[in-house]
């Protein structure tokens, strides 16, 4: 196993700036809850981390399967439950790809090891909240 | 609850850019997993993510509490397994201080409500693996 060791640093008030292997992250909170709103709030970035980790699987097993398309969007939906520990509920993903002549199999396939096998945000987040999902194909 | 939607889109190779909430965060694989790292990993957005929204409850209570302090450095130490799916396994966390006179016995209590009571991300990552936290106050 690898050792991960990241560090954030408070840069007053409510945000942070995390440095994540060279790259500068800095989280905040929304300025109704007493933040700059100067990035993203800190809960938002594991939905960003769910769809770039499925997002790297599934593009990396399609280019193995050579399936080529014009255009992937991942979009989430949860809910944001309102006692505290305020935690996402119920994530729900759409896999929606743009292209000509798409092979749904293979592009379900590559969805469903990537949710199943290989993604570790999935793995640990199904662990705190069901995750479901769906494919779409457009032509 | 309120219904949160987040949506990110395939921009080339490995890539991803999500928009949250009017901020753009880029994840990107690094090169030696076929990407050009010209993001994070999104897994390590999930460290940044909890370093951020303990940050921001420790942050808001010791405000309460007026309790002040000149820099405040959080750590996230953790193990990336070698199986798929790869994910982090025991993350200890050193909340560390500077500052002259703190108050032990505040900022211990403000540390644990995060963690215990208030953090969604810890309450969610802590569903996957154990969460450990220590304070270390340095004058």
């Amino acid at each position: 196993m690898d050792l991960v060791k990241v560090v954030g640093k408070s840069i007053g008030n409510l945000a942070f700036e995390v440095d994540l292997n060279g790259h500068t992250i800095i989280t905040d909170a929304p300025v109704k809850n007493g933040g700059d709103n100067s990035g993203p709030s800190p809960k938002s970035l594991l939905l960003a981390g769910l769809i770039g980790c499925t997002g790297i699987d599934v593009a990396s097993i399609l280019k193995k399967m050579r399936v080529e398309y014009d255009d992937l969007t991942i979009e989430v939906e949860t809910y944001h439950t309102d006692d505290q520990p305020r935690v996402y509920k119920d994530i729900h993903m759409v896999y929606r790809f743009k292209g000509k002549d798409l092979p749904l199999d293979n592009i379900n396939k590559a969805v469903q090891l990537s949710q199943e096998k290989y993604c570790g945000v999935s793995a640990m987040l199904a662990k705190a909240t069901p995750i479901t999902y769906e494919v779409v194909l457009e032509d």
